[in-house]
């Protein structure tokens, strides 16, 4: 397995070469195999979605707000990782939080005026290590200038969709 | 365990009672298990996170822009689910496909004009059942309105971060 600062290499050295390099599409598909339970496929992995019983579910595995929070948790804790590298700066481990507010009546259509997304969601982040205060500092700013999933939550993104009905 | 439509009576009926009941905080926390590894838990469920070896890790699981189309993908399947009881829309499934773009230079911070999150994100539903090309457009209509994280990704939430440096 490549180190951090070979990954790092080399992705660079392939955007140089061509910008097409670095663009994949991320990709993943599905369907309901239970009330709530959807089965997806990402490469070579399964991942199972449920809802808790007070939704309907069998509480199988985490819901999709559930992966949201994860994959914009997730997602801070290894663009530290990368960041630190790039940056040079120690970095033993990072603790990360994420809570975030949705008020149901959003999706079940209950009141027009409440959006059926999160209305605020909260960050907290530990960088454990051995540098100064402001050095983390430092890397939480390159970190949030640059990570994907909360560009995702902190801005809109164009989303294009297809029905196939009466395929 | 209860049925959808008893599901959407009981959490209408608490809504009406009071909005706090139906306004949860959806919560994750965690960390670096590995380069790339997180491990996290979401209530009782615990979720391992990877990028492929690639971009560094061990491809133990998906990586955070997987789950993040994940949580797209199964959040549309179990909002045609709920929507088509409030509808009274006959569906026996769903499948769903999602693929969303990414350059991965916004990551990378080799291009600021890059941005680090998605560039665009394709859709594609298929409700199977009995029902009529126009009732399912109904309903694929209904969803895109009300489906939670259709709304994250497809608008800005406001996110507050918190680094807890020299902590």
């Amino acid at each position: 397995m490549p180190s951090v600062s070979e990954v790092i290499a080399t992705l660079t050295g392939a955007a140089e070469q061509d910008p097409a390099n670095v663009q994949p599409v991320v990709r993943t598909a599905g369907h309901l195999t239970g009330t709530t339970e959807v089965t997806l496929k990402a490469g070579r992995h399964t991942v199972v979605v449920d809802e808790p019983t007070a939704l309907g579910g069998g509480d199988a595995a985490p819901g999709p707000v559930d992966y949201a929070v994860i994959a914009l948790a997730s997602c801070q804790a290894i663009t530290y990782r990368f960041w630190a590298e790039k940056l040079g700066i120690a970095l033993d481990d990072v603790e990360v939080k994420v809570e975030a507010d949705i008020d149901l009546r959003g999706w079940l259509g209950l009141d027009a005026s409440v959006r059926s997304g999160f209305s605020a969601v909260r960050i907290e982040v530990t960088p454990v290590g051995s540098e100064s205060a402001d050095r983390y500092q430092e890397l939480a700013d390159a970190v949030d200038g640059h990570c994907p999933v909360l560009d995702l939550f902190a801005n809109a993104t164009p989303v294009e969709r297809k029905v196939a009905v009466g395929a």
